[in-house]
């Protein structure tokens, strides 16, 4: 085992051996899609997050409900942990296997079940990913919008309540999950939710599961909203003199009531890693990225307004991206910026914040961050959903130095306690997993928390489903 | 007591009587504001739903979160169930206390706590009811769009998950409250959510609590969502050959993406009681009576596209309501809609349905509705927030012939196994109540109504929380 480069509190002792009897089983039933190779239990046991913690001992590659199932109830029958895996992009180590246990893998689950063009809906399993997705349905003229930098699964975009570019106007999973199948943590199977747009028929149990990061249930299929193309698009890139001025433009906008698709910071150094990255000629300044969704005329419109905000905060004239390759190579780039970054620092690590604020309270909240930052004297960059009040600070520490990750972890801290003072949140998208249990009870409050924990202990008496996330029970 | 209208089960021997010894402490603490009398609690024993219970045996009348703490915190202790009441407007027998117990008023609770113009936010006490918001927060240039029928109070909209004529363009509750104060079952106060429109931090906690009936905790203050009051707004009516053609529309208009404002169905019947209440003159034929909100040249856009796609399907010219005064007039009358249609048969009770279904199958939905309807012979309207894929279609009975509820109840049930059917829900926004229970089992099936079971234990073991409702534990 590694030294645990992280200063989160794991501990070993905790881990659960799986049972030879329950390895054997899942070797009976699941052939070679049991594994318990080393290589193949360490890819299973790391994701984005600078977390290192010991592998799983097994994986099993589910292809169906029914089998997830047979997983969780031999997990259920042994008190065993399961946690399930789809393509690994989680950032705050909702993946590792902290008290050990079986690894579902639910990528080969990545069939489109059904969908319904004439309703807006599509139910795929849970292994589908955003992009392939949206290639699927290409020729239905409809899209799915929630779009997390990585190509990260539908079930792992459920389980960490993701969001994206296009949050601003279309909502984050929150909004756009209509129902889900689940299995619980005794291996039974339910439904939740249905077709129809809204519904007041009992407790929200899709709600309860979307944000739950595997800990209540595996997730397995997941029935979605679609929207229409919009008829017209442009995306726009707006230069600023500063920071400041960059998100003041945005505050005005979202208090405007612009109905802008999306609304995207990028800082000096999240530019320069992006053109480095994506061989891409950006001036290297504060910059927006913008995309207006609708018909031609409501397009120009709100272009219009944006540039006229824009120049109040001493904006440059908008570049267009006037075609559509153009604008895929925009949002490419800007869904590039984690990893070009990573890039700037070979062998670095990211560590980034996620807070998300009432949108009056954001120039305050980055303003205060930037300062921080550059008296760090540690490689950052910014990047920011800033029409919905969040931006990430990434530090590109040198996993070898203690002290880069402890100065990163103190500025991480402030920004965090800084967006709850401000009435806003330690996470906007990314979930808590690991690397923010302590901030959620400074959030939330402990009688909340203890309220999740009750609600922990009444759907998995076992604790079974990822344990050791979000919050230590 | 007077015997049942309603087939609904409940058990008068599962009554738990409000000891002494706790009525006293609650006069010693509230004084006048506690009352036992009669007539009090008869009108908090009561909702709009056709069902009778004997009342409450103590109305507690609160004006802060701590005292609605300690009234739970007395329950909790002696075991007695506890119903958070605001005006009394909820349809499906929520507040009748079918285990007895006290009846907590909420409506003095009645301040705006924090209006945040700037974050497009507000936090209310639950006792604020929507038209009050509204006009509060007038001089802000800013709007809270949900509205049920009737000037329900806050946190009883939060409690059904209501929506209304704007959730096709705004969402409904789910969407739009942000964070909640809530007493728990043992009478402590816990916070969910943030200010931040959007985070990822633990369980959703809000959205559990929204739709849960007042069966979870008391929801005592509430921060929702505010929008801009649109540059433009234009209301139109437009008159079918028929409800189908009506219903063919909308969904031409929602397949396409039209970003309407309300776009509701009022069948001839709900056409004449209203001509009649609110003094119209409207020709009784199925209308769609519609809104369009943006910029002037993105309304005038959209009801172009609207009309075109209604002259398809056979509907007129748009009837336009041009100035603010028509415009309220119109709505005024379709929110009285249920009024006046009661009124149409004087002493009548109305069973009213509240099925949503995938906007493709509203059609299939409404007119096999219609078609019964037609053949039972009782009297019945239709409304509908037909944008959502949700209609009503209410029957006027005579409570005092058995056989007219009896039948009423039957087509009741064929609307919602229909619905149930076609992807849709029992319950579109009037929640589940006395009413619904054997509904959603149907819909949801008993592994996720087990699991409702299962949360509904573990946060309230000793069944305070308005019991009885939902579903029977």
């Amino acid at each position: 085992m590694n030294a645990p480069l992280s200063p989160i509190a794991f501990d070993v002792d905790s881990r659960r051996p799986v049972p030879p009897e329950m390895v054997a089983a899942l070797k009976a039933r699941f052939g070679d899609r049991c594994s318990t190779a080393r290589a193949v239990c360490e890819q299973h046991g790391r994701d984005e997050s600078p977390i290192d913690v010991p592998p799983p001992e097994v994986v099993v590659y589910c292809e169906s409900t029914e089998e997830v199932a047979a997983v969780v109830q031999l997990a259920h029958q042994h008190a065993v942990p399961v946690i399930p895996y789809g393509v690994g992009s989680s950032l705050e180590g909702h993946l590792l296997a902290v008290q050990g246990g079986v690894s579902i893998d639910l990528s080969r689950m990545n069939k489109l079940l059904r969908v319904n063009p004439e309703d807006l809906t599509v139910t795929v399993q849970a292994g589908v990913t955003r992009m392939q997705l949206n290639r699927e349905i290409k020729d239905t003229g409809l899209f799915f919008p929630i779009d997390p930098g990585a190509d990260a699964t539908l079930g792992g975009m459920c389980a960490t309540r993701a969001s994206g570019t296009n949050a601003v106007r279309y909502g984050t999973m929150r909004e756009n999950v209509l129902g889900l199948t689940v299995v619980t943590a005794s291996g039974e199977v339910i439904h939740t939710g249905t077709r129809a747009r809204k519904s007041s028929a009992g407790y929200d149990l899709t709600r309860l599961f979307v944000g739950s990061e595997g800990t209540l249930g595996v997730m397995t299929e997941v029935t979605l909203r679609l929207y229409p193309l919009p008829e017209a698009v442009s995306a726009a890139i707006c230069f600023f003199p500063s920071i400041d001025a960059a998100v003041q433009t945005t505050i005005a906008i979202i208090q405007m009531g612009v109905p802008i698709a999306r609304c995207e910071l990028l800082d000096p150094n999240a530019v320069r890693a992006v053109n480095r990255h994506d061989k891409l000629t950006l001036r290297e300044a504060p910059m927006l990225l913008m995309e207006f969704h609708g018909s031609e005329a409501g397009v120009a419109e709100q272009a219009a307004t944006v540039q006229d905000i824009a120049r109040e905060y001493g904006g440059e004239d908008f570049e267009w991206a006037r075609t559509p390759e153009e604008r895929t190579r925009l949002w490419t780039a800007r869904h590039h910026a984690y990893l070009a970054a990573l890039q700037m620092r070979p062998g670095c690590r990211a560590v980034t914040s996620d807070t998300c604020v009432p949108i009056s309270r954001l120039a305050e909240s980055i303003n205060a961050s930037v300062e921080e930052a550059e008296g760090a004297g540690l490689p950052y960059f910014i990047v920011g959903h800033v029409g919905d009040g969040n931006f990430h600070l990434a530090y590109l520490i040198d996993p070898h130095l203690p002290e880069e990750r402890e100065t990163a972890e103190r500025l991480n801290l402030q920004m965090v306690e800084r967006a709850i003072q401000l009435g806003g949140t330690c996470s906007g998208e990314h979930g808590v997993g690991l690397h923010k249990m302590g901030f959620l009870v400074t959030e939330a409050g402990e009688g909340a928390v203890e309220m999740m924990r009750t609600l922990k202990r009444a759907l998995d008496p076992r604790n079974i489903m990822n344990p050791g996330k979000i919050f230590t029970l």
